[in-house]
């Protein structure tokens, strides 16, 4: 049924479990309109929330969206903001069903509960790691990372054509529903998080809830293109965009077999917390405090 | 499932839709704290949900809360408020399955997500009038408009008694989930709305989506105790805490019998719009923007 009514009624399907989260994107804290458009921001906030469905193996339906409007904000820049929402309900193939819209704040914000449904029971959790199972990760680390500062900086640290891929990284992140499809279809997945806080620690949630160890190999970690130099250029080790960064939005899971999408890049072991290997066998340690800068304040 | 894997996962009955809302309270627009406490608070932002459920005729089975905290809110704050969330969901019979907190607002905000059941196919609509139905609306009105004058004055109006009434009423709504209940198993009703944006306004909104035209006799109106010597305090006319305030969060409906409960203020006309008849069968008009207030900016 349409908007208008008090709530959205849908038709659960038999056999289904369902799947909700919620997920705020707050101005200035997770978005600045300097560095993205008003669609990219309705697509955004969107896509953070598939993400967390597609990493509990499951496929989403429908979304509600509460938006909270700051004075300056008028209504072309709400509909063009409800475009890149709708953009993304294309995409990703559920339907926003409702919200409801408040002013009087000083901060834009976009609040998205999602719905999703898995085959009943099948739900992937952060618990779930056995050791002996590997530890995988979707697509590439770093990009958005890169993206982001470049847009701060203004350079492209020269990388052009790497740098207008990682800005488009940054500015449209891809949830990776196809990829947690293929892994359902294959039933290999033990345990799953999405990479929202930086791989580091979102694997550090997963060995926590599963009760292992998990032992990464950092040479294994799948780079955005012209990572190395980027990461030379931005920031003061060559670690923090790969490892820290969460607006990439992939998957990290583990799986007890040999899974049809992911790069190995380590094990599960007897033991607790996540320890990343050099290429020379060494621990890298990370700078406190890493992960969670998804915003737009420097510092 | 607990919170802490990136979505909830809920199994839904069979037979039954789903029924989905959101409400955001935002500070110095939804609530003030001057006027109410941190565990009011989390209380209201979940009874104003509950009772969009209850308009549907649902039952509310889970919730999401997303939290947006401004720098003075301390975590004793936050934990209190949430005390308020706990109860309302002890008192309703739904469960808190997920959340996020966000931080670096000026306002803090409370933005819920509810889930409730109904039986596949028997949710109300705001359409669904038919001419001949009765209009009929549950509980009293009035009562909170004048506690929250009598607040915002610190003066009871000269009805100690009936002031600290209103004062509870408008801090402690009750959703009336318990009524709707009842009429659900009568399944006399034919459309239904939560009075939130205020009588009037609300009718409005259902005479609208029925295409139909609603007569109330606004004599009929059960009000608040002591509604009229308040009225009369607070007031410069005696309707507009009756008829255009939200924050008593009652049910407005039409039925085709005589329902278990609710009060008869109407009838279902062919036509169009809300039609206020005063007890000398004058045409009652309200102020301009009458509805809308739940705020704490004095107008």
């Amino acid at each position: 049924m349409g908007v208008g009514d008090d709530a959205a009624v849908l038709r659960p399907t038999l056999g289904r479990d369902v799947v909700v989260t919620c997920d705020t994107l707050i101005e200035g804290r997770h978005f600045d309109l300097r560095y993205m458009s008003a669609v990219d921001v309705g697509y955004r906030a969107m896509v953070v929330n598939v993400s967390d469905v597609a990493a509990m193996g499951g496929e989403p339906v429908w979304a509600v969206v509460a938006l909270e409007l700051r004075d300056a904000i008028d209504e072309a820049f709400v509909e063009t903001m409800y475009d890149g929402v709708l953009e993304a309900s294309r995409a990703y193939g559920f339907a926003v069903v409702g919200g409801n819209v408040v002013g009087g704040v000083t901060r834009l914000g976009i609040a998205v509960t999602m719905g999703g449904e898995v085959d009943a029971g099948k739900a992937w959790r952060r618990a779930g790691a056995k050791v002996g199972d590997g530890v995988y990760v979707t697509g590439v680390l770093g990009g958005a990372a890169l993206g982001l500062r470049a847009l701060r900086v203004g350079s492209d640290g020269g990388e052009a054509d790497s740098a207008a891929t990682w800005i488009a990284r940054y500015r449209r992140p891809t949830a990776r529903l196809v990829e947690a499809r293929a892994l359902a279809r294959a039933g290999c997945v033990t345990a799953c998080i999405d990479v929202s806080d930086g791989l580091a620690q979102d694997l550090g949630h997963l060995a926590d809830a599963s009760g292992v160890g998990l032992v990464v190999q950092a040479r294994d970690i799948p780079l955005a293109p012209g990572y190395d130099k980027g990461a030379e250029r931005f920031f003061d080790d060559p670690w923090t965009a790969a490892l820290s960064s969460g607006d990439d939005y992939e998957l990290a899971f583990t799986s007890r077999a040999v899974p049809p999408v992911g790069t190995r890049i380590g094990d599960v072991v007897a033991g607790s917390g996540v320890s990343m290997i050099d290429r020379y066998a060494a621990p890298i340690r990370l700078p406190h405090r890493a992960g969670f800068d998804h915003g737009s304040d420097p510092r």
